[in-house]
Formats: C-alpha cells, structure tokens, sequence
C-alpha cells in the first residue's frame, strides 16, 4: 500500500476498475490550473506564517510555478493511478522536487482543497458567462433599434392578438437576459467565499492564515464555518438554476426562431453559416443551431436535478457523493458559453422579412381590440363592445372579410355615431404607435426601453 | 354563450368536464385577497387618470372593499362555472353593483392581471418566509451556545473523522441557513416588479399611470417590457431553486436527527410532542417529523423539475401551460413553512445526550490526526507520521487498543523525543480546544460565530 | 395520550399543528373504499384461519360494510385527528360497533395495510387509464382513415422535408399510444402483487393465509419477502414514468394541434367547445385545452422527480419519507384521465382543412427528393442529383420558381435523358403514393397500418 | 461548400466553433460499430432486392468490413469535420473505395440511420446490464444463505423495530434486483425494434425488405410507421426510467452499508480493497464505493430528466434536439455497470459482524411486539396489550431494564396468566423463528425464499 498517501491502515490494494470507478481524474483534471493556484496561495501562507521554512516554502513555489507553466502548455500527463487531480499535482511536485513536496499538504486535507479548486473555478468563469449574455443583449438591442417600426403580429396561445413592434419582441428576451445577469452576479457572492483553512472538516491546530490565502486568491470572505466550508455545494446548485432558467430563456427564444423560420411562417431568414442541410433532402436548410440549444436546456435541467437529488440526506461534512458535484457544472458551462455565442452569431446574421411580417397583420383579426376600445370610446360598455366585435369576427371568417373591409354603412348599422376614423384606428401601424403606456409596444415606448438598455450595457 | 365574458365570436358551448379540466379556480382563489387588492389598485388608478368616472370608481370601491371583507370573513363562495379567480370576483361584484362592474377590466387584461396576483402573492410570503429561517437560526444559536464545549465525532463519510463541538456542528446549519435568507431575499428582487399595465401583451392605448399602481400595492419596480410581463415566471422558479436548496439542507439535518436519535448513535433525544408511536410495536418512538421534512425535500424538487419543464419553449407571451405555474408553487409554501416550524420544534424540545456524544471519542481513533501532527512537530514528516499512526490504528483494531493506552516505553520505539505530554495531545476537548484556525471547532472559533450571529440575526 | 392507538410510552401530546403536518388523511382519504376491501378481506380471513373467533368477524364484517354503503354515499366524514385513513376508519368502526373494532388489527399493522391499500388504490385504476388511452387509438384510426389520401407537408427541423399522408401522421400517435398502453399493462405487473401480511416488516406469528386474502382481493401474487413488501414503491415509479413519457406523447402532439390552428398553419380548426377566447381580444379562439394538456406534461415529470428523489438512499424498512410517494400519484391520475379524454374530445370535433395542407406541399420544394432520386434513376449518382438539386432550389427560392416550373428545356439541359415523367414525379400525391415501403406512407401501407390497428383495438 | 453531402443549396460555410457546437462525432462515435453493421446490413439488402449491382454491393461490403476490422483494432480516428459517426465512416469509405460508397445511403437516410445504431447500442447491452444484476442477485443469495440465522435488528424509522434474520434481509434487495430484471427485459420489447427504412420520415420508393435487415441485425420487429421510427426515444426514456429505478434501489443498499460500516453500528466491514483513506487522518477507512453508488443515482435521475425535458413538445417527426439523446444514456451505461460490478465486489468481499448483530437485540425493546402479542394470548385485548407494554417499555427506559429483566412476580402483577414461558417469547431468536408467515423473516420461510432464487437464478 506504499504506493497510496493514506495507506498506514490498509492491508490490501484495490483492484484497478475499483480505483477507476473512484477516481476522478478524469474530469477534475479541468481545474488543474485552479489546484495548482490554490497550493501557491496556501504555501506562501505556511511560509508567512512561519509554519513552513522559507527554504521549503521556496522550493515548492518553483516546483509549482514550473508546473503551472507545462500545464498552460500542455505538457502535463495525469494518471488515474493518482485518483485526482490534487494528488497528481502533488506525486508530479514530488517527483520534481522531492520529499519537501509533501509538506505543501499541512493544514490542509483534500477536503477543503477539493472546495477551493472548485469555488475557485466557478469564480473565474462567472464574469465570462456574464460577458456573453451581455453581447447577446447588445446584439437584441442593435436588432431592436433597426426594428422599432417593424410591425409583426404579437401571439398569445400562438395566435394572433395584436398588432406589435419586432423591436419590442427583441427587447422582451433583453429583459429576461437582464435578470439572468442578475441571478449570476448574485450567484459570484456564494462563489467568492474561500474553504481553505477548514481542513478536514474541523479547521486546524496550525497558526494559518486563512484571509492573506483569500486576498492572494481574489475571495473577499472566507467560510465563517469549517463544516459548512467543506459540504456546502450552495454556489454550484445556484449556478446550475440559474443556468436552466437562462437555457429556458433560450429555448423560447429558439423554439420561436425555428418556427419563423418555417415554410408557414417565413418571418426572418437564418445565415447558412448557423443552419445545415439533409442528406437526403436537397432542399432542406434546416435550424440545427436553434434546435439543439434548445433540447439543450434538458441537459441542463438534468444537471441540476442530479446534484439536487445527489445532496440530498447527506449527513455532515464530507463524502463521497460530493464528487458528482463536478461533471454537471462542468458540462452546464461547457453548454451554456457555446450556446450564447451560437444565438449571438445567428441573431447578428439574421435576415427579417419585414413584409412578411407585416402582411399577417394586414389580413387577419388583430386589430380586433382597437375596434373594441374605440366603441367603448363611443359610450358602448366595454363588455357590449366586446361582444360585438366577437360577433363581426365571426361572420368575417365566415364571409372572408376583415373588419376594416366592412362597409362605414354598415358600421353605422351598430352604432351610428361610427365614422371614418374607424378605418385609422384598424390600422395595424397606428395600433402598435398608440400603446403608449409604460413598457407598452408604442414606438416612443421601445425607444425608451432601448435608450435605458444602451445606459445599462455600457455600464 | 352568453355566460362567457368572452363568448361573441362562440357557437358552441364547452361541457363542463372539460371547463373543469381547464378551470384554476380549485386553487387559484387562494390569490382572492390579491386579486381584490389589485383590482383595487387599478381602480384607483383608472380614476386618478380619468380614465373612468369618480363615480364608477367609488361604486367599484365599494363593491370590492365589500368582496375584501367578506373574503376574510370566510363569506365568499367560488365556482368552477366562472373559470378562475378572476372572473369569479367579478362575477360577485357584478352580482352586487351591476354591469358597472365591467368597467373594472378597463385597459387590463387576465393575463395582467394574474401575473400581477401572483406576484403579490409570493412578494406578501418570502417575508414570512425569511423570517421563519430566522427562528430556526435563533434556536440554532441558543442550541450552540449551550454546547460550545460539548465534545462529539465530527464525521466524513459517516466515519468518525475528529472531535469536533456540538455547538460547532449547529452553526454550520445556522450558515446554511443564512444563504437561504439571501437567496430569498434576492427572490424579492424579481418577485418586486409589477405586471399591470402590460394588459394582453402590448400594453394599451389608455392613458394609464402604472408608478401609480405600484406605489399603491407597494411595488418599488414595474417591468419594462409588456411581453415580458405576461409571460415571465423567473421569479417563481427562482423561488422554486431556493426552496429546493432550503430543503436539501433541511433533509441533511433530519437525516442526521434520525440517525441520532437511532439505538445506536443515541446522542438526542426528541421530545415525544414530535415523534409518533407505532400500532402495533408498543416500544417504538419514531422521528416522523424529521423523516417527513426529509421525504418532503423530494416533492420540492419535483415542483421545480415540473415548472421547468413546463415553461421550456414555450413562445411568447402568455399561453395556457403558464397556469400550471401556481400550485406547485401555492404548495412549496404550504411546505416550507410548516418544515421550518416543525424543526424549530423539533430543535427546541431537543434533548442532548451530552455522555453519549463525548463517550463516542474517548473510545475511538477520531485522536490520530492529533497524534500524526504530534509526530510532525517532532520532526517526523508528515507523510511518515500518517503512514505510522495509520499502523498503530491497525494494530490497535486489532488488539482492542486505543492510541491514548499505548505506553509511553511503545510511543518511545516510535521515537524517542515522544514524551508525556502525548497524552495531552490524545485528549478529544484539547483536541477540539486547540482547533484556534478562523471558522474551526476550536471553542474561541465556535463563540465568535455565535457573537457574530447574535449580531447577525438582530438585524 | 389516551386518544393515540400507540400512546402507552408517550408522556406527552403533540401540538395540533405538528399533528397537522404529519397527517395525511387529507389525501390518503382517497383510498377509503380500498382501505374497508382491504379489511374485509383481512378480516375473512383471521376467522378462516381461526385466529379470530366467528362471532368476532361476523361483527367486524358487517360494521366494514356499513362503513363502505355510506362511503359510497358520501356520508362519511373524517378527522386529521385520527392521523390517516386507516386510522379513521379503525376509529369508525369502533363507535359503530365497539371494542370488538381492534381485533381487526390482529395479525398486520399500518405498514403493510398502506402498502395494500395503494396497491389497490392503482391496480383498479390501470384497466381505466388503459381503457382510455384504447378510446384515444380509435378515434385516430377512425380519423386516419378518413384522411388516408389526405396530403400534406411532412416535417423534419419543423421544415417541409416531404409530402406525407395525414393519415400516415395520426398513425404515428397510434403506435406511441400503444406503448403506452404496453408500459401500463406491465406495470400491472408489479402492482399486482399483495403486501399484507408483512405486518410491520418481519411478518407474523399468526397462523396467516396471505393467498387467500390474495384472492380475495384480486391479486395473483403475493410479495415474496415482507421487508420488501412494506418498503417497496417501485410500481408507482413506473406509474409515475409511464405517465411522463405517455404525457410526453401527449405534449407533442398538442404542440403539433397549437401549431396547426394558428393563423400561418391554418390545417385544422378545433371546435369552440374546446377553445376559449380572450377577455380582452374579442377575435381570439385559444386552443387552451391542447396548451394545458402540454403544460401538464411538466407537472407528471415533477412527481416522478419527486418521488425518485424522496426514495434515495432510505434505509429499510419503513420510513415515514414514503407516506410522500401517494399525492403525486394521485394527482398523475387525476392529470391524464382527463388530458386523454380531452383529446380525445378534440380529436372527435376536428374540422381538417385538406386543402390548405394539400396547399402547402404544391408550393414549396418538399419533392426535392423525388427530382433527385428520379436523377439518380437516369444513372446520375445520387449525390451528384443531391447536389444538382439544391442547386436548382436554391436559385428557384431566388427566382419564386418552383421544381415543377421549369422548363422541359431546362431540365434537359441538365441531363438529356430527362423527360416529361419528371413532371409526374413531382406531384405531391404521386410523391406520396409510391411510398410503399413497409411502414411508409404510400397510401397502401396506411391502410395496412389502419387494417393491423383495427385488429389490435378489437382484441 | 463541397465538403458537405449536403452543401447544394448552401453558399456560406460554418465557422468551425458553430460546427463543433453541432457535432456529435465525439460521442457518437461510441456507436462505430452499431453504425457499420447497420450500414453492412443494408446493403446486403440493396443488393438482395437488386437495388445496388452485386459488384457495388461487393466493394462496399469489404470495404466496410476492412473499417470494422479497423475499429476493433483501434486504428480509425474520427474528425469534427465530418459531423457525427455517420458521415465520418462514409468519409473514411469513400477513402478506401471512392465514390460508390456513396451509393451505400440510397433508401436511407440519417434519420432513420442514427435511430438504427441507437438502438443496436442499447439492443446490445440490456443483456450484459441484466447478467450483471443477476451477479449480484447471485451474491446476494450466497450471502443470505450463510446468515439465515444471523439475528440482527429489523428497522423501521430507523428505530429497532423487530429483531430479524440478516438473510431475510439481503433477500429484500434479492427482489427488488428481480424487479429491476423484469424491467429491463421488458425495456428490450421495445428496443428490439428496427427503424431502417423509415428514411427521412416517410419511407422510399425504392424497393427494400426491412424484414431481411431486421433479421441481418437480429431485430425481432420493424416499426410499423416511419414517422414514429425517426422520433421514438421511449426505448431510451425506458432505459433511463429503469436505470433510476435501479440506482434507487442501490442508493438504499449503500446508504445501508454506509451506516452499518459506522462506529456506531459496526454491523459489517468492508474489505480494504473497497474503502479508501484519508490524506490528514490515519484512522479513517472511508466507504467511498458505496458512497460513490448512492451519490450516482443522482446523476441518473438527472439523465432521465434531462431526455423528458428535451422530448416534450418536439413537433414529428426528427429535430436536431434528439442528438442530445445519447450522452446521457451512454453515461448512464458507463454508471450502472460498474456500480452493480463495485457493489457485487464489495458483497462478496464482506465480512459480518454477527455477534454486533446479535448484541443489538439482546439489549433494546425490540422485542416489545412479541410482548404484547403473548399478552393477547393469554386474553388482554390486543390495544390494552400494547398499552401495557408500551408503559413497561418506558420504565424501562428509565431504570435501564430491559423486558426480559422484569421479574416473574411482576409480571404476575399485570396479569396473573403470565407465567415462565413469558422469558422463552422474549428471546430474539425465538421471535425471528416463530414469524412462519409467508414472506416472514422465520428461518424456514427465508430458506424457501433462498431455494426458490436458486431456481429462478438457474433459469
């Protein structure tokens, strides 16, 4: 058992598909750079405070930064004979340089280095997430502000309700995107706390010093409770919520952009660079891109749901089970970084068919609202007004005839203080430029909407 | 059709089984208050801006002041004729004040409406909420101020790892639960932000005033983007992630309650106010409630698995799936809270078998890490004095001996600078006492989190 | 705590609340009528087996079936005080017919009695949910048949890949139907299996017939092994799956039905009795019953995450986590009977609109492929056709030019051998019709699938 | 655009980090194999129905068998360029025998394709997944055999409940195994279906005999509709379904050995070769492999959850969403496996420490129900009985007496009847044996159990 750093006790070997089902390396390898950053910190601190020679404290810094060095090259081989990446990086320091290795692991056990690596991981690709989202936001804006005045049919149940500015719709995902950034930046404040300096899981007698190791690592609080520090998953199940309510986000917006992009619909065009062919079908130019972002969003909601279920009833502090804390983290990342850039590039070519969009709303019922009003405007109850313009819908389908064909002569036949303006009212354009209430479609209104998102992304 | 307020454009009527299937009002009356409370609000604001007449507004008043306390009096009685909450009180008011009633619906719309129900429901709750974490924390606190020096195993993988202070153990549940109080007071964030106004999807052509709204039903925030305010649901899912983390952290504790109080472990006792008996075996007193919150974890998770999955692709804005968002969340309120209430019970009846606790270190090996870093200040590198405790463990399993009955002759074969004072070091309250590293169990460590909690928790 | 059936070591009363929380006679009241068959079949056979005396039994069975008439006429009322269903009607009994009540727990206890109860509770309602899922089947088959030459677009990538039979389309639903009703018909399988008599978790000293009662109550099989019998949920997982992947069916095919109402689709009108309209928008016919049934798939997938997530890692036997597996398998029946039947509903009342289907394959480029495989027939390998094709498409999307509008000229300048028969192979319906592949949907083997399906209904 | 096989239509490339965000070569790949005998299959076909020319037919059979060969040997490597597994092996085919590999794709297509390999991939392994159970079974009833009559505590709640045989206990797990079997076998009806020839969606005009290729790949069935044979994952769904339901099932077992490897039960122990250490503690022998197991079913269940998340709402008939099937069902393979191979290692290498066992229900109340049930005999009503006993046991709690230390004359004084044999009822052995009823944990019905798991694991 010489070969395992806690062998004392054992008196025989685990079998090799044993130690691989175990051992992690073949995954945490990915914060290799953050171990190798973390045992940096940690030993200027043993040196700081004395707990380690400087002699010591020296040699083992070189030995890192030189393997911190191959590691940005590439040139690091990992074994699974190591389990993980912390006991790779320590059997290469040794191997390096020497015995003095080994003492980089005082005051501290693969308990809270395993939660520093981890935290320290997620920490440094918050900001990026949060960048990305912030250059799909831009991007809607820029749409939004060509589209202002494009003038498209506004669906609830997937039907027509009334009539709506494209720039409206864009700015719509722009605010769900907003609050994604929030919930992400929210997200850094249970990232940004540093475990280290729990130990095993009880602290330790050595004199460290656990905010010099936070202040060389970026972390501005340190975990207040050593039990706490070495169990709490808190940040990573955070992140993957936030991740599936963003990958929700983005399966709406896809699920819409691929069925504007149907035969059916034929609202925008994508670039053939974000969509691909049949092997079969000569003509098909299929949405690929949109389609898989949005199935995508059930990889991410596995993801939490596994680390929900896998933290469940687990007694204090540390076990195994932790160690499916990873995968799914890593994964979402590995998901959600490409799925922004991809929407963002498919969103910066795309080709609006401002004319179709505009001609379903020259032929159809959604202007039936604005009739509506208007007869309440003229003293009919708005739940008379209602009825009645349900009931010329109706006959209008009947009869294919939409209300701003009905005669003035017959609109008389209602309510005889009707007039021409009717016909202004029907107006798709004038429709979506009279709602101006706050937040609302009106032109004037999208252009405050956007003007404000201009403020908050130069933030 | 003419029982429907929307029936004109209808010719055939629904049979009532399939009203039933579509109808919310079995439980989406419990947002009755809100939606009386809103409607009140945008009355009020309908006469502000003249949109309505004093007149009508003052008769609407009436009418629904009258609904609000007959509600709390329990008097009112719904109908699944009248599909949702909405229409029913409507419905009532216009059975009390006539088809004047139907000015109320001025420039809003149910989808509005609901949202802005639910909004107000949610944002009346997470205070209550917040505050009854905040009791737990408080007992948690008294808990671990009464045992800062009782002495129990502190544990990894359910192994006895070091001694570790009870009174430590609690706090890091009182941490736990401080993330849980900042997760759902940044839930109010999103949950703060008023819908009405948006009306369908577009906002509306009427002269609205929606700062008004919002000030009067003590919103700080209205949403920016019509669309996006009939079709969000973020913060009802974030309500959903926070309440699954909640969960998962209560599971812990009472999966370790059932554990403790177990035959085997016996170091708490429950109070038998909160334990429940068995009908057929006379001795069993069995920790329902703690395994109840345990196995109510799971339903929490699935409320959020099933709101996920139910908004993904869904296109803009409102659609009917939308109603699905309500009872999983009515009843993770309907879940939580009494869960935090039982284990504050739970909590305060505790009794701690103090002996029980301390007898569990005297007799095991939970003192080696003592002894392995004893080792190293003689000299001793640390890898050699793990690899030679881990030995002594071995062969003290074996023989039935304890590191602490080791003879000092034995200690000295080790080496020789081993002297009496080892036995001190083998002492688990010195063990505990000498953990002095920021958040360890050390008791000057466990008091200070106290301090800082009680100071904490007075905010 | 004279009031409590296991009191005797309790010194002291829970609070009402608590008492409360752990109830479950709220919803375990459901299986009322299989707790009392239960009984019955309990009781029957301790005096079979002598274990009770005659005179006893007789009592017992006719105070149960007093009990069941006034079940059956809703004349019962139950009391959280007695704490669940069995409970209740234990107590019942025993105002009715006096002490003589209690025998009837001889010989099993509430584990066992819960477990036999749910088994109950789900083996009679399997053959219903079967029963209905068969009425959904025909109603496709008899819809498909009316539409077997009934042409329209067949997508892939919601893009117009190739013309299909409608027909073709509703039989696909048949055959993930019929899988459903397979899953469903094995999970009877194990629902079919009985638990009593595994009294607590060990079994009893009686002198029991479990196969006796077994018959009695309908089951073929009797648990092997009573730690597993009174632990054991996995028949309601797979109820729990079968029900999300049959609502998944459900989900897209609703999705399917939203989609082809809208306005840009327009291929099928959905009777008034099963759309709603819009409070505000007098035009809107919302199919709200296909978008529920879609929204309710979430809802399925949240209990069975649920109770996944509650039955991890719970020790043997018992736990009190379990009384959390009925509500949501309550609630999954209560969602998909109705959701079957009102498709079904919908599915009877659809008005098929043949000619805008057949519209949309007459212009577009769905016989791409026919072009190419009728290329790779005049010895053009069909990658060359495949290419030669998309690039004739690509410059009719250019030109508003489709396949069958180019020129005979044209064509041969190509290829030569090209002739007027190529103008025969791009029409839809002949695209359609020499499908004859096995399962494909040349009109022949529709009606073979439509011939098997009718077979398969009757049996 | 020539590097495509479908690049026709299209005039902008992708640029490589789009391309790399749709392909699925890097784990798709894993069905190399499937895919060439699928491919293998299908032209046998082509050329048995006179679709392709013998001499075709013949290049590319040698030409496909020369690429298996290969990959069995290691020597094929895949590249992103060429998308998925698919292209890439018609790649490496047009390589080897130029362009009348492309010929190989007549009648087919992608769709059906990928389908076709899924499902010889999981067709392929449910077998080695159930032979893999039925190892563990296999131990599983080794073991129970040399414990018939090991005593142990019977738990529920996690309360000592009655005293029980160990046997009878690893035969709880015997049966759910049995379950999972049943499940799983069943799962195979409805893989062992074949897609191929459904091809895009529609099926083809040319002339091919599915029923040759279904036997060719050992397909029992074809499916009966094309449109259904490219959309169906509920083969896969099963699968996971089942998977969950097995990870449930060992997170139950391993939670189990988790706690009984504790101080506190120190039932069993695990073999070195299946625990891990610590790198701070010396004394710590970790169950890390029963830990990794339960906290696996985490990950599982995400899987599960994931596909029903991605499958929901998916229009007919294939979308670029369904690529997102297989990651999550190979892992989930790559999951199950080894932890039923880690699980059976860990049984077999067990060691059980009967006399730790034993001691447990010498020393409780666990034999309380045998009590009160010798009470009943000698005429106290059953409730009174238990009542009786239920205060005796809370005396004793209190004067730590156990029932079988009260004396006779005491008993006396609670009813005269009670006479010596009161002592002989109290012994735990005695209660374990008595419990003949069927299913019970008396030693003759465990061995009936044993013997007929014998038999059905010979089957």
């Amino acid at each position: 058992m010489s070969t395992k750093l806690w062998g004392g006790r054992f008196q025989e070997e685990s079998a090799s598909w044993v130690n691989d089902f175990g051992a992690s390396i073949n995954f945490d390898q990915l914060m290799a750079d953050e171990d190798v950053e973390g045992s940096l910190a940690h030993v200027k601190m043993l040196g700081k405070t004395g707990i380690l020679p400087d002699s010591d404290v020296q040699q083992i810094i070189v030995g890192l930064e030189g393997i911190q060095s191959d590691l940005h090259a590439g040139k690091i081989e990992f074994s699974t004979v190591n389990e993980d990446v912390h006991m790779n990086i320590e059997s290469i320091l040794t191997d390096r340089i020497g015995p003095v290795a080994g003492k980089i692991h005082t005051a501290r056990s693969r308990n809270d280095q395993v939660a520093t690596d981890f935290h320290l991981y997620l920490k440094n690709r918050l900001p990026k997430i949060i960048d990305e989202i912030g250059m799909v936001q831009s991007t809607l804006v820029k749409l939004a502000e060509e589209n202002v005045e494009t003038i498209m049919p506004g669906y609830t149940h997937l039907q027509h309700a009334q009539p709506i500015s494209y720039g409206h719709y864009l700015m719509a995902y722009y605010q769900m995107l907003k609050r994604d950034k929030e919930r992400f930046t929210f997200n850094e404040e249970h990232t940004d706390m540093l475990p280290l300096g729990a130990a095993a899981l009880a602290g330790t007698t050595f004199p460290i010093d656990r905010q010099f190791v936070a202040r060389e690592l970026g972390f501005s609080k340190v975990y207040a409770n050593s039990l706490d520090a070495v169990s709490d998953r808190d940040f990573a199940l955070e992140f993957l919520s936030n991740a599936s309510i963003l990958m929700m986000h983005l399966s709406r917006f896809c699920e819409e952009l691929s069925m504007w992009v149907s035969y059916e619909f034929n609202y925008i065009e994508l670039s053939d660079a974000f969509t691909t062919g049949s092997s079969i079908m000569p003509q098909k130019k299929n949405p690929d891109m949109a389609e898989l972002i949005r199935g995508k969003s059930g990889r991410v909601y596995g993801h939490l749901m596994g680390l929900l279920a896998t933290m469940k009833s687990l007694p204090l502090a540390y076990n195994k089970d932790l160690q499916e804390d990873k995968e799914g983290t890593f994964d979402t990342i590995k998901t959600i970084l490409p799925s922004l850039k991809v929407l963002n590039g498919m969103l910066k070519s795309l080709k609006v068919n401002k004319d179709k969009m505009h001609a379903a709303v020259e032929n159809d019922f959604s202007n039936a609202t604005e009739l509506a009003d208007y007869l309440a405007t003229k003293g009919i109850p708005f739940r008379e007004a209602h009825k009645i313009v349900g009931e010329l819908v109706l006959k209008g389908i009947q009869n294919h005839q939409n209300l701003q064909d009905i005669s003035l002569t017959d609109y008389k036949k209602i309510n005889p203080k009707i007039d021409q303006q009717v016909y202004e009212v029907l107006k798709p354009t004038i429709a979506v430029e009279r709602r101006h209430s706050e937040g609302g479609t009106g032109f004037d209104q999208v252009k405050k909407q956007i003007e404000l998102a201009k403020v908050e992304l130069n933030q």
